[in-house]
């Protein structure tokens, strides 16, 4: 049995250095988690002290989670969390929290350039225009801006919202259908809510990693398609089963491409064939087309209420602003409203009124005609740049005429990871078109064998070719470049392919 | 077979006259679902027009969602949406859909007096500091403003916080272990993806129905726990299998409860006993305990990790700014990191930067001083119009100590649920103990049954009547109640409860 002494313990009550001893012997590893401590009464008559001294001990220990008891059997060992060094009151000091928790603290070491994060430049931010507006709001709006938003935002902006939609892709949504929220991230997962968790959500591949990780940690199923020359690959959708499809026509991320209108028709009417079928419309950056005419939304031309718009101010004015938006139809907004609208808005009111007001007054449109000839100049400057480096002689550029990103194909022998760890070492942060493919692509490609000339085989195979042979080609997103990093960022990148710029 | 008249169309095209025939003949039923078409070269044949132009109609029809295809078949009218009203481009009206949708755009209305939602009043937000600071950060800070937040929150925010909370509660906690976000309920969403959707999620009975609606809308497990007089019972969490219990025991909402020490140690032990059980502690309005001693946060005496502690911003600053923060132990912390950083933060870095110096530079002490005051008066103003009205002859007034609320009992015959009903009426929004007790406490009360005197189950029987006799109990949540409605607050209880003032 467990022997402690209790000579030379000076004031300390019995019980507390009874406790002392066993909770070091428990951190010390000497008593192991599972160890059966003695029973009160034969502890207490071979230490040679009171019942009433070993129960307030182990009540302490308990009630620190040291040991714990089994009703009718005794007192027992917890299992401590593994390398637990605590501070003299028993806490994990910061310090070994930290290094326990490995090394969440560093974030990663930013690149001077950085063609991968979506930033802002701050130069294009109009601050002065955002605080004048926000002084404003503060000011006549005391009463308003304490009031609790509707659920799916204030009338305002979403009245607001909805003008935007017409101006700029002539869509007709009534403001009632718009739904705010913190980011289109925290709106996919209301949008999971929505649907259901039984449903088959399927994502398009390549394409944002993080759209198929939301699906997942909803513990949700999550389906890759391929993505052809012509957008989303149908049969795909339908082999594998799919009920909503999460897809970004009008500007695919990274392939660049714009789905054409014959296949947006396929997509609805893929949709239309069966009760339960929605598509998610994710059309983040449409706002920054910068050649030829504009797509129009599957949205608009959806009469079946099989369409979930998507959109975000995050591209469109700030990313550490947070504030997206979904477009319901009717049939899924009464659903919305019986199941999920005891949901808050999770955007702030300060922001929603600043951002319906600088919307109303015409900035934002303003903001957007400025920032798509920021852009293109940017965009413009950039292709010029990299044809008058040496770059040009070993590259090829596509897709330049949509959004805010660019493919550069280089004819390397360099595999894909190993460049971008080079660009890295020299201070450019870059991403490349195979990063963005989704693992299990394998019937992808069992799928595309041709099965006759002009048939609809032959067509997806050929989509496919085109798939496959997509390495080595960097993702030249732009939006963060500010003009006068154009010239290092090319001469970076001649650097990283071993040119001498 | 279907046959059309082509006379009289004048400059029409064939394929447009017959789709819009087609398509009126399917809007009026004439059509419906499920009809088969007639094959494009029989039909071209019997109208006397070319193949083409029957083509021609059928794509369009498909496109627009009113036909599908089946290969090798034929084409087969879809199932609309049941009485959906069109505009004449085939969408359906804005007027239409409100009406198919329901009366989702009435708000519910608002009484004068509003004893239920968690308003501040206008007159009680600094205004005018928050615009200041707001200013002085967006002339000083436009570079980070539009730099990307880390994961958790940026750092300023969260070694405010991590300070705020040593001051206020006594709390050890590094700035890396708390996380933020637009909410508390969008923070639940996220713990429940860092637990687990395997797991049994336990909610407090009464209890806020907010909580338990985003657990089954989460598609998780939530069973509803009694709340006897001292808190949580921790039989029953046994007894359900519970993995993680979300409580608030430094004051449990609407009861009032303060858990005791004795009863949080047994919570802890509960959770120390088996592998992945978890306690969120929700500390939603500690700032505002009026009288005594603060009561110790079960984050603060456990050793084991197993405490996610949350609070916001929401109660002590403004509902409409959506900030709230978690804290998590530091082996939570590693797996939150590996599995869930990919998410942004949700908050804005304009309001994360603002709130960090409202801390920083005292201004929220400041606050939360001047609010404590001003709630205590309005408490007290309030208990004191109650005593001298006729209400005092047929109520008791308890649990008055901590927090924004109180409870009234009433003698009365008059059932909860015409009593709030009543008071609507009456221009003063209420609500009723009973109306927070979830719909299955069945095996509660059998459960309750006493086994002795003195045993555990006689001390929880008599927690049980304790609660089974919460009946005609008003929470009167004051904190949006302004000094100057006090009166007719009370007024208006009395008229409701058919005194005469």
């Amino acid at each position: 049995m467990l022997t402690y002494s209790f000579e030379n313990i000076g004031p300390e009550p019995l019980y507390l250095h009874l406790y002392k001893c066993i909770k070091n012997d428990i951190l010390d590893g000497v008593l192991p988690s599972g160890t059966k401590l003695p029973s009160k009464r034969s502890f207490a008559k071979n230490l040679g002290i009171s019942n009433i001294t070993v129960e307030n001990a182990y009540a302490q220990l308990q009630a620190e989670g040291f040991i714990y008891s089994i009703p009718k059997k005794g007192f027992y060992v917890t299992e401590l969390p593994e390398n637990m060094p605590l501070t003299s009151d028993g806490h994990i000091t910061s310090e070994a929290g930290r290094i326990a928790a490995g090394s969440i603290m560093e974030e990663e070491a930013q690149c001077k350039i950085d063609l991968v994060s979506n930033m802002t430049p701050p130069a294009n931010f109009p601050f002065s225009i955002w605080a004048k507006l926000m002084r404003e709001i503060i000011s006549e709006k005391s009463g308003e801006l304490m009031k609790k938003s509707p659920w799916g935002g204030i009338m305002e902006l979403r009245s607001a919202i909805s003008l935007h939609l017409k101006q700029f892709r002539n869509m007709d949504v009534a403001p009632e259908q718009i739904i705010t929220g913190a980011g289109t991230e925290y709106l996919y997962t209301l949008i999971i809510q929505l649907l259901g968790y039984n449903k088959v959500y399927a994502v398009e591949n390549p394409g944002y990693k993080k759209v198929a990780q939301i699906y997942k940690s909803n513990n949700v199923t999550c389906e890759y398609i391929p993505v052809g020359s012509s957008g989303i690959v149908i049969e795909e959708l339908e082999k594998r089963n799919a009920d909503v499809a999460h897809i970004s026509p009008s500007h695919h991320y990274p392939t660049g491409i714009i789905t054409p209108v014959s296949r947006r028709y396929e997509i609805l009417a893929w949709a239309s064939r069966k009760k339960g079928r929605y598509i998610i419309e994710d059309d983040y950056d449409s706002e920054f087309r910068l050649e030829g005419k504009p797509v129009p939304t599957l949205q608009g031309i959806d009469i079946m209420e099989s369409v979930i718009y998507i959109n975000t101010f995050t591209k469109s004015l700030a990313p550490t602003i947070r504030i997206s938006y979904m477009v319901l139809p009717w049939k899924l907004l009464k659903i919305f409203y019986n199941k999920l609208s005891f949901y808050s808005c999770t955007v702030s009111n300060f922001e929603q009124y600043t951002l319906a007001r600088f919307i109303n007054n015409g900035y934002f449109e303003k903001h957007i005609n400025r920032m798509r000839n920021y852009y293109r100049n940017v965009r413009d400057r950039l292709m010029d740049e990299i044809k008058k480096s040496r770059l040009s002689d070993i590259c090829e550029i596509s897709e330049e005429g949509s959004g805010l990103h660019f493919l550069l194909k280089i004819h390397t022998e360099i595999p894909d990871s190993e460049y971008v760890e080079i660009c890295r070492q020299n201070n450019i942060n870059v991403s490349c078109l195979s990063q963005y493919y989704m693992e299990d692509n394998v019937n992808y490609k069992v799928y595309g064998e041709a099965k006759g000339k002009g048939s609809i085989q032959q067509k997806q195979a050929e989509d496919i070719k085109e798939c496959n042979n997509r390495q080595h080609i960097i993702i030249m997103n732009y939006s963060g470049i500010r003009m006068e990093d154009v010239k290092e960022t090319v001469s970076l990148l001649c650097k990283s392919s071993g040119l001498a710029g």
